[in-house]
């Protein structure tokens, strides 16, 4: 979690198939373990360790809904809750390059239209990738104009 | 590869740590198996195993550079160059989440301002997650208006 790049560290926080699919069961409202464990048909010692690893990364947190017996499930922190977006990209990664047969479809409930998740620069507006950029490597003297 | 799920499917082709950071050095510009292997400190069996299942997953192409010894290069394809809007949300959401201490930056060349990703629906323009979205599941009588 030391490394300056910060794709390294979402990489180092989520990046691995099974916590991306618990957080993406997560944000369709999966919230107790045995359900993410029906779902996902994943072993119940790895769906564990997984969890308690997203929880103490702050993607989920553990909470108490029954006391007798004790019961707990997860839900999605804001942290957890802000890679909504990152798995729309992903889907529509696989939309363009892994269309072979029938695809689970997400469209916006007013317009009823598939939704074509596009990342853009918020300053520019421009597409990500669509135009030139640096690198600024921190304590470096790249920094120039 | 089977899952109707988009997610599933991309997660499936690029979801584990060291192939994501491979592709980010691919599109920092490394092409060369010494130059991953150092840029990584990865060992060099993981390395070979994961860029041959980036190439064969078609997002890296192995090419020739050089007859006498032979000597390969890996270079994007489009699919793997399509890669860089979701390494740029990554980015993102470990600035906004995982900001402790100095990070790399991304600057938009002509403006000079930290490049800010996010991502909308190329439909409606909205941010994705701003809105209520449907979940249309193959084969299924779930879309409904």
């Amino acid at each position: 979690m030391d490394s300056p790049c910060p794709i390294a560290r979402g990489v180092a926080t989520f990046g691995d198939a099974w916590s991306l699919l618990i957080l993406r069961d997560a944000l369709a409202g999966v919230s107790r373990f045995d359900d993410f464990r029906r779902g996902l048909g994943i072993a119940p010692t790895v769906l564990t360790k997984r969890l308690a690893s997203l929880t103490q990364e702050g993607l989920l947190e553990k909470v108490r809904y029954q006391d007798h017996p004790p019961r707990d499930e997860y839900r999605l922190t804001e942290a957890g809750r802000d890679l909504l977006p990152i798995l729309f990209m992903i889907a529509g990664w696989s939309r363009k390059h892994r269309s072979e047969g029938a695809l689970v479809r997400y469209l916006d409930a007013v317009s009823g239209r598939d939704i074509e998740p596009v990342a853009i620069d918020r300053g520019t507006g421009a597409e990500i990738g669509s135009r030139a950029f640096r690198v600024v490597v921190p304590g470096s003297t790249a920094e120039k104009p």
